[in-house]
């Protein structure tokens, strides 16, 4: 704790917090001083935020800027003294270091549960490498295998775009989708809509056996329909994924 | 004037604000009692607002409903007399009437020069008759001939976003992109960034010839960046488009 961030992982990690830590600390030794970074977000994310604000406060990195993917992670890295930079005033980023909610044989991800796929998707596309930490229990064998594929769309006319986007898989059995909601501030265990950073709404898509077809093909009909601003889709993006298993041990998948 | 809305057209007509209320008539009288229409946003569409106000006004027309494309049609809308509703409680658009700021052969339109393209897209490609209403200035050989093209982009990354949106063209001589500005409220000749009713910018693309090459691939390359919400080439939506001439006559294209 303190100074030296988070206690450092042990070989007998078990816990899947242990775990993404594990992960997280393996992505943070790719850094070099005077890297700039895109930041991830999520309780992964935010283990090798800690371990980054570590090494620059204990001098073993110098010079480094990171770009962070939401509002959460900005005020985490202010937090722990990593300095910033926004997207267009970084003249390239080197390394974006951030978890996943799945991975696929073919490290294509699903993110953006957490709600800033739109953020983390321009600055982890905006080249240099692209690092995934994860914990084993993230590799499916197709994208939405475990939970929410999420959709960014806009708020003006989101029912009708909701439809819109149920009709792209309309074919697909056990397929549905939603709009996201969270609990609502007044208390009363009201539910409201979930707002993204940018003032949009997630439609979250859910599929009884992941996603079955030609992925590209089907990013490209729900970037087609009007109220689609972005999906959690990552294809194509991940140069390698590191992953923490239960035996404490670490592999690291890198793009043939 | 007064409750017969706008002096009636003349078949005469020769200032470009005569023809624009030509067309506008001329597509209002393709309404009938029960419709729910799409309301278009611009100079043109105003003139049908107009006249669907008189005729629900005197009794002509009956039980008509308008989608409106912007806060700006919405205003009006409500001015004149024309009941609303939302995108989302519209069981069906039967029909939406727009102008549009160019028209192509194969009635491909740019549209979106006010500012207002997301809406408009949607509440138009919902299905229905979609009539555009249009002088003969707005007819080119080629979509980007007369002036902007624009693409609605997310505020956050939006100077990184103009960067990625100028590779789609980088191959294109006379190809040159900027953000749209208005004068500050402020006065003082200073600029501001537009800001559409959706809270995102807009990138106006400017081609020294129109735009060469396959628009439906443009199409896609443009929506594949990630913080490109939509652009305002509108292909293969309107089903006809009504063009006003300067000798007063007034043509019909409709889709083969």
């Amino acid at each position: 704790m303190g100074s030296a961030g988070s206690p450092p992982p042990t070989l007998d990690a078990t816990t899947q917090e242990d775990l993404k830590r594990v992960a997280a600390y393996k992505a943070v030794e790719m850094v070099k001083s005077d890297m700039t970074l895109g930041l991830g977000t999520g309780s992964t994310a935010a283990h090798a935020l800690d371990r980054l604000g570590a090494l620059l406060r204990n001098g073993a990195l110098r010079g480094v800027a990171g770009v962070p993917t939401s509002l959460k992670t900005e005020a985490h890295a202010a937090r722990v003294g990593i300095p910033m930079l926004a997207l267009a005033d970084a003249a390239e980023i080197h390394l974006s270091i951030d978890g996943a909610d799945e991975v696929d044989p073919d490290l294509n991800l699903v993110k953006g549960r957490g709600g800033s796929l739109l953020r983390e998707k321009m600055i982890e596309g905006a080249g240099g490498r692209f690092v995934v930490i994860v914990d084993e229990s993230k590799l499916v064998p197709r994208l939405g295998c475990t939970g929410a594929v999420p959709v960014e769309v806009v708020p003006f006319g989101s029912a009708y775009t909701l439809g819109l986007i149920r009709k792209v898989f309309d074919q697909l059995p056990g397929f549905s989708a939603r709009l996201r909601t969270v609990k609502s501030k007044a208390g009363d265990d009201a539910e409201e809509i979930f707002v993204t950073d940018n003032g949009n709404y997630i439609v979250e898509m859910f599929f009884d056996d992941g996603i079955h077809g030609d992925l590209r093909a089907i990013s490209d009909s729900l970037l087609r329909i009007t109220g689609v601003v972005e999906h959690g889709m990552f294809l194509g993006m991940a140069t390698s994924v590191i992953i923490a298993k239960k035996d404490g041990s670490v592999s690291v998948l890198t793009k043939k």
